[in-house]
């Protein structure tokens, strides 16, 4: 930001296929930047042991979950494994008003339907791929609390998410988490630089003529 | 880069008014990753004491420089004060076939000519502007080798220089040195990290898919 006026607030779209550090990512660049606010999903899926409402989700019934698509109250929703999940608007509408940017943890679907959506011009977009498919399983049974079963239901759509990775803007190989988290973070510094991002340049050259004019 | 192929090498555009910290940030740049090609450029003008040609400038006679410009040699240029300044073509399309990124340090002509020329859609422009015009103006100053006259030229050329940082794709206020170059790092990096510069992704993709088959 370089004046009075508020940068323009991002929509930044983070996906991958589970176990491929996404969620690591989105930690990392939290604490990173507190200013940056985290969409927090609404589901129709019930809560899993110590998951609170508001924070790891806002949880919904199908009915209430409708009600909020009908009147507009979703920037995107999507139906995964029988239930629904999607992106309140309210709150992203509310972070950009405060030259605020919002991140999107979200699947192919919720990528798509953001960058389609009102505020999609200020949508940025970031798919990362796991090293190799060995590794991603790998990390997809060291989470203990999964069976057999979903992991293998996880591997399925870990292939359907991948096959959209040419949807996005900026692709990483997360190979190392580190490494991959530095690209990360030199993606959002440079989009909040673009000069369509920056309104108060305007304002600032103007300053510039009025010296040149009082010279 | 994440496979065998090289990744698309950028066209690297820096502007600023002079005195604003081009050169500066374009020589750290050049530090920071010497696999970066800076494109020397071709001027009719006389060498000044000290510079070598082929470091500073390719030093031309209008005849030659003319005849370079005829035969399709240059991306771009442009008349300034009376002389002929120009970016040869040859290096470039040499080093993007290399992968390597080509650094430009040139004024809004130059600017726009290499957007539009046939290598434009690789190119990324970032404009530099100083944080007063005061401060630019000491800094013209401090270089001591330059008349009062030569001084008011470049005040003026700078005047004109600035009215085209709305072209540029990003905008940096040079206001501290480190903090403007690592801002030009992050955008740089980020750039790299774009999907359509990392043409070796689509065999790494393929490769992921081949292990999922066979699991």
């Amino acid at each position: 930001m370089t004046h009075g006026q508020p940068r323009r607030g991002l929509l930044l779209i983070l996906s991958s296929p589970s176990g491929a550090g996404k969620s690591t990512m989105a930690r990392m660049l939290m604490a990173w930047d507190p200013t940056i606010r985290f969409s927090v999903s609404a589901t129709t899926r019930k809560p899993r042991p110590g998951e609170v409402h508001g924070q790891h989700y806002w949880f919904h019934d199908h009915d209430s979950f409708r009600a909020l698509v009908a009147s507009g109250g979703m920037l995107e929703h999507a139906e995964v494994f029988g239930n629904f999940y999607g992106s309140p608007r309210a709150p992203v509408e509310q972070a950009m008003s405060e030259g605020r940017d919002t991140l999107f943890d979200v699947d192919w679907q919720g990528g798509q339907q953001i960058r389609n959506s009102a505020l999609g011009k200020d949508a940025v977009s970031v798919f990362i791929l796991p090293p190799s498919i060995a590794e991603l399983e790998n990390r997809l049974k060291g989470r203990a609390q999964d069976s057999a079963e979903v992991i293998a239901g996880r591997m399925a759509k870990s292939r359907d998410e991948i096959s959209h990775w040419a949807e996005y803007d900026y692709v990483l190989v997360n190979r190392e988490v580190d490494e991959t988290f530095a690209d990360l973070k030199a993606i959002v510094t440079a989009e909040r630089l673009r000069r369509d991002r920056q309104p108060g340049l305007n304002d600032f050259v103007r300053d510039l003529n009025t010296e040149f004019e009082a010279r």
